[in-house]
C-alpha cells in the first residue's frame, strides 16, 4: 500500500528534511520515519515532494511511503489511514504537523509525480526586526526596498531558464529549471511594517535557488545592484559568488501541485526521464 | 523626561511581564530595564499599559520610563529617542522588540492614562493540531466548536459587570470591569483550517480574565457547557472553579488606546482615583 502524507514543519530546530546516513542528526525526515515506523510496527521510507533546507519551513509538504497492508489493520487504526492524524499529533513534537494521511492514487509519487512546487519568502526591513511571534518564519534586511524595483527584477527570471547562477553546484545535475511565477507582495499591517512577501512557483528548484533569487532581488531593491542584475545572473555559466543567499527562515514551502490522478504515473515516468537522480532541494 | 515605548514580545520563554523582586527569573520587564539602563548608563523603571501572564504575547504593549535629559544626550542618540529603536534591536533578543521609542507627551502614563486594552485569542480546533510555525501563539482545543454559540455566550458579557467568576483573586481589589468587545471570528485559510480569533476589549482586565472569558465559550461552542453558562457566571460571588482557563500561548496583547494628548493627565487621575494599586494582569 502507498500512503500519502500532507505535513507542514517549522524548520528552525531541524537540520533540513534529510535524514543523515544513520547519524542522529535532528531531520524532518528522521523524526517522522521513526514515529510512523514505531506507530506501524514496520520500517518506514519516505520520499518527499521538495527536499528542504536547515531552517526552512513547510506549510503544504507531501511525502508518500509503501507499507503492507497489514500494518494498517492495527485495532486503533483499522484500514483507516485518516486516522493516523489524530495519533501523531500526540506523538510528535509539536514542530511536525501531519494534516493528511490518505491511501495514495495508482501511480502516485510524492516527488516525480509533482507538477510544481510553491514557495513562499517573508521578509522585513523594518529597523526593529520581525515581530516576535513570527521571528521564527521571518528574516531581517537591514535595509528598505524599492518593491517596484524587486519586481522587475524578478520578472526577467520568469520562464525556461539555466539558473546554474543562483543554484549551489551539485555534480552533473542540470540547473534548467521553468519559473512559473516570482511576484513581490507588500504584505505590510500595523503590528508587521515594512513586510514583503516573494510568491515563487517552479516546476521544481535546485539547491539553494529559491533563497537566491530571492537575496538577487532584495540586493537590487535595496539599490546595492543595479536592475539589470538578474539579467546578468541568467547569463552566468556558473554559481556566481555575487548573489546574496537571504537567510533560510524566510522560507516556506506552501504547496505541492499534482496533475489528475489518471496523469500521475505518466508525469512521474517524464520527470524521471528529465531529472533522474537529481535532488530537489530549493 | 518621561519616554514612551511601543514593543512587542513572544512571551513563550518569559516568566510573564512583571520583574519577580531581585530574582533573576527571564521577565520582559528585567530583560528590559536591564539593557535600557545599559544603554542610557542609567537606572529604568517602567510602567506598562498591562501586564501580561507567562506565555502571553505582545504586539502593541506600551510602556513608560523617566530618565534625565542627559541621558539621551549621548553621541549615538543625540537627544533623540528613536535612535534607539534600531539600536535596541540589536541588543535585544529576538523575541523582544521595541519598534517605537518617543518623548511621551505632557501627563502620559501609560498605565493609567490608557482607555482600554485590546487582545486577541488565537486558537485551532484541527485534529492536527496548530500549524508548527504558528504553534508558539496559537492554542489547541481537543473538540470541533460552533462559532455561532460562542458568539451568543460572549454578547452577553457585554457591559459593566462584575466579572469575578472569570478572575484569579486578587486581596481587595475590584473585579469590576466594562468589557467593550467580545467577538469571535472564523479566520480559517487552506492553510490553517478550523481556525478561531476572538477579539477582546475592555477598559481594564483583571488576572487570567481574557483567558477565563474565552474558556468559557469554547466549553458552550464544543456542547460541553450549556448556552447560558457565560450568563451565570455573571451572578456568581466568586470565582468560579468551573471555568476553564484557556492556556497561555494563544493570548496576545494587540493594542492599548490612549486619549488625545490634552485628556492624557486628566485621565490618569480619573483611573488612579477608580482602581488605585490594582494590577492589571489579563
Amino acid at each position: 500500500m502507498r500512503i500519502r502524507l500532507d505535513l507542514d514543519y517549522d524548520g528552525t530546530d531541524f537540520h533540513g528534511w534529510a535524514r543523515q546516513g544513520d547519524s542522529d542528526l535532528r531531520t524532518v525526515q528522521k523524526v517522522l520515519e521513526d514515529n510512523l515506523g514505531m506507530v506501524l510496527r514496520a520500517p518506514v521510507e519516505l520520499t518527499v515532494a521538495g527536499r528542504t533546507d536547515a531552517g526552512v519551513h513547510a506549510a503544504g509538504q507531501v511525502a508518500h511511503f509503501d507499507i503492507p497492508r497489514e500494518s494498517l489493520q492495527q485495532r486503533s487504526i483499522d484500514g483507516d489511514p485518516t486516522k493516523l492524524v489524530r495519533r501523531l499529533s500526540r506523538l510528535l513534537p509539536e514542530d511536525i504537523r501531519v494534516h493528511g494521511v490518505n491511501y495514495a492514487p495508482e501511480g502516485f509519487d510524492a516527488r516525480f509525480s509533482a507538477l510544481r512546487r510553491h514557495y513562499v519568502y517573508r521578509i522585513t526591513t523594518h529597523p526593529a526586526g520581525p515581530l516576535p511571534t513570527r521571528v521564527r518564519d521571518t528574516a531581517a534586511w537591514p535595509k528598505p526596498v524599492d518593491i517596484q524595483a524587486m519586481q522587475t527584477a524578478a520578472d526577467v527570471l520568469i520562464g525556461l531558464h539555466d539558473f546554474v547562477a543562483f543554484c549551489k553546484a551539485k555534480p552533473n545535475a542540470s540547473t534548467v529549471r521553468e519559473l512559473q511565477e516570482f511576484t513581490w507582495h507588500d504584505v505590510s499591517t500595523p503590528t508587521e511594517p515594512q513586510l514583503y512577501e516573494a510568491h515563487v512557483v517552479a516546476d521544481a528548484f535546485c539547491w539553494s535557488m529559491v533563497r537566491s533569487l530571492v537575496g538577487s532581488c532584495m540586493a537590487v531593491g535595496e539599490g546595492r545592484r543595479a536592475g539589470d542584475f538578474t539579467a546578468q545572473l541568467l547569463t552566468a555559466t556558473e554559481r556566481s559568488p555575487d548573489v546574496p543567499v537571504a537567510p533560510a527562515k524566510g522560507l516556506s514551502l506552501v504547496g505541492v501541485d499534482y496533475p489528475d490522478d489518471d496523469q500521475l504515473r505518466a508525469r512521474a515516468e517524464e520527470t524521471r526521464a528529465v531529472r533522474g537522480a537529481l535532488p530537489g532541494a530549493p
